[in-house]
């Protein structure tokens, strides 16, 4: 079986029990939801009690785990990176796109896409890895960034944690749409719908030691998170 | 002291060690956060996993847990609500305002609001209660609406599992500006700045059941959330 044809949901921990309808077991689906979202929710368990922390992440297709591999990083003197490892745990992102209004509270929803990968993080060690993972999150703010900034020194990246997670197992729910209300709720009231909801980016800001315009491709991100 | 006056962060497991800057114990800083976000994720231990799962939630300042409740319900199906009860738990709300581009790696960062409210869930038994923290809800969207939709009925009451958390412990992080670029990287590098994110709604969608203009409440709810 080739990487890509892996099953998303090989075990019943991600496999939707319920709503399945919004479920959704395509790889491809994944990355569309993780090229859409720039922070994730790292969801570990430190001093025993499970914390969802919001993070910087990137993905890397073709990164040394099964399935590929997603990267987040932060201080090694954070609780909930250096007890990450010790841990199965899972990050969750989540595309908020609309506000769900239905006749009846029960039908009240939202509209969003979210993937939940679960898995054991690995500390990656290797210099060259740990150096194109600090890339990859660089880039996904801004892509082809990491090419343009002062690279990491010893000291930065003595102080930095990165971990891996491999993209092997993953849980992805999506809704769309308007409600789904019972048809004698329709007949009782006249309206329902939906309020769409979108991330737009405003013009970058340069800050007060900036000596000349705004490169191409902070700009170029700016503008393509601008439009809808 | 007053119930306002509690500290916000009163235990070593919710004062921020590192970071310290972007640190606030401020209660109405934690209700401008909890207003702004229109999703939460739960952070809960589900099989041995900790997942970080968003969902639908609402405050109230003046619910019967200490320092104000937190709301969140889910089917009694799920495996999340069901096993939630049983531990310490936390819950995350993120606003995500902006992508922080400095002129090293290490420097890059996010400008964000989150709050991480910890305790213990408590289910909502008292029927009173639970029709209120399901309005809460759907008031946490559109304000006002709870008012204007059927109410639930009692085998969509018996199909909903209602949770509270107390809002006695909490721990805030606030970054808002530019990057903290070291003086030699900003003599060397001429730009540095930060892309501002907002959310934003589109007008309201009617359904194709719907019959008549879209409700006032509605209409103004996009408005609110469509200005920046």
């Amino acid at each position: 079986m080739a990487r890509g044809d892996r099953p998303l949901s090989p075990t019943p921990r991600s496999t939707p029990r319920r709503e399945k309808e919004r479920a959704r077991s395509d790889r491809e689906e994944l990355h569309r939801i993780l090229d859409a979202a720039l922070l994730c929710h790292l969801a570990v368990v430190v001093d025993g009690v499970p914390l969802a922390l919001p993070t910087v992440f990137a993905v890397d297709r073709d990164g040394p785990d099964e399935g590929g591999t997603v990267y987040v990083h932060g201080s090694v003197a954070s609780r909930s990176l250096t007890q990450a490892p010790e841990q199965e745990l899972s990050l969750t992102v989540t595309v908020l796109d609309g506000l769900v209004l239905a006749r009846s509270g029960f039908m009240h929803s939202m509209n969003y896409r979210t993937a939940v990968v679960l898995g054991e993080a690995r500390v990656v060690d290797d210099p060259d890895e740990r150096m194109h993972a600090l890339d990859l999150m660089v880039d996904h703010m801004v892509p082809g960034r990491a090419a343009t900034i002062r690279r990491p020194t010893r000291k930065e990246l003595a102080a930095t944690q990165v971990l891996a997670l491999s993209l092997w197992e993953a849980s992805l729910k999506v809704r769309t749409g308007g409600p789904d209300d019972e048809d004698d709720d329709v007949a009782d009231n006249p309206w329902g719908g939906h309020i769409p909801l979108y991330r737009v980016a405003g013009a970058p800001v340069s800050d007060e030691g900036s000596r000349g315009p705004v490169p191409d491709d902070v700009r170029r991100r700016a503008e393509e998170l601008g439009a809808r």
